[in-house]
């Protein structure tokens, strides 16, 4: 077991960064600089190593996500949790809003009256902001799903997808999905990720532009 | 890679917690029936089975926690986003409330002026609450460390610890502590953890009430 290390607040996140590049080190396990400020966020806020492996990123990912925030993008998500935890002032400083839908009652009305989850109506809520949008998916699958058939139906294209829903159903299949598109994205393969690793990546990506 | 399954939104729950509990089986690992909703509810917000081995009960805690639940206790955490997730609805039924001081400009201007986190000061305003109260703690290890001095020097007890952070640092350290106190808990040995674990061990306990 560790002892208490006696440190000023802002020197606990340093520390713990230093941490996980130490250990990254020891496993073997280089992330390229691009990836870098994303991949190690994810590991500061899940204490898990196997993002390492697991995180996918398209072409340029994070430089594209970089110079949409700067254009006021916004960021809407599929749970409120993961509302909570992105850092809004940050957004707000180039524009920005961040925004969920789930628990918008006319979200609710829509999907009962389809037999569909509130998640993917909320993503057609999505559809109809103004400017462009990056959808960060912590929670449901059904979100990228139907994000997927809007994409392919040429109904509606995010500007950007984090797509990091965690579960045992339709999960890994729907992230598959969407790497075939042509957005550009941040997905994790797999079952893992969640809605405080969707508000990690859009804060990760949000602080390294700083 | 799995198939998309196309199933009804109350569906996928139900099958998501089958799945799980068929890969405990096939692991072999048997979780004993008190300690079972909290678990398995835990391992479907993560997809990590890690926490079948490393989640901690002290002697009947979820009888315990829902006894206390049952006469109103209220829930203090020390994260936006653990707020965001407790299923507010489920405590208000019977007569508890779900609060965070994270945010409290008080606790900020406190934290500053002795050089603590706020995560620290925010105990102190637990401390302060009407009836008993569950702390669920899913961020900071520096919460716990308070709460384990204030128990120590006999300054408050809350009736129940949910402590789940999640990190690098006291983290390991901090749950050790407080599994050596007499008052009831829940804790997730080693480094993880996070809010969405807090969050998802209220609701599991709400859930079997009911």
């Amino acid at each position: 077991m560790e002892h208490i290390e006696y440190l000023r607040p802002d020197e606990i996140e340093k520390r713990s960064f230093e941490i996980i590049s130490e250990e990254l080190e020891k496993r073997g396990i280089a992330i390229s600089a691009d990836k870098e400020a994303v991949t190690k966020r994810v590991i500061h806020t899940t204490a898990d190593f196997e993002y390492a492996d697991t995180m996918c990123f398209s072409e340029r990912a994070v430089e594209t996500a970089k110079k949409l925030l700067a254009k006021g993008a916004h960021i809407v998500t599929d749970t409120q949790m993961a509302l909570a935890g992105i850092n809004k002032k940050a957004l707000a400083r180039h524009g920005g809003e961040a925004r969920c839908f789930m628990a918008d009652e006319r979200v609710a009305a829509l999907a009962r009256e389809r037999g569909v989850t509130r998640a993917a109506v909320s993503m057609e809520m999505a559809a109809g902001l103004a400017g462009p949008v990056i959808v960060a998916v912590g929670n449901a699958p059904t979100a990228l799903l139907r994000l997927y058939e809007m994409i392919r139906k040429e109904i509606w294209r995010p500007a950007f997808i984090i797509g990091v829903p965690v579960g045992f159903v339709n999960v890994e299949a729907a992230k598959e999905q969407i790497m075939k598109t042509d957005v550009p994205f941040i997905v994790n393969r797999g079952r893992k990720g969640g809605s405080n690793v969707a508000a990690a990546i859009c804060n990760a990506i949000m602080y390294d532009m700083e």
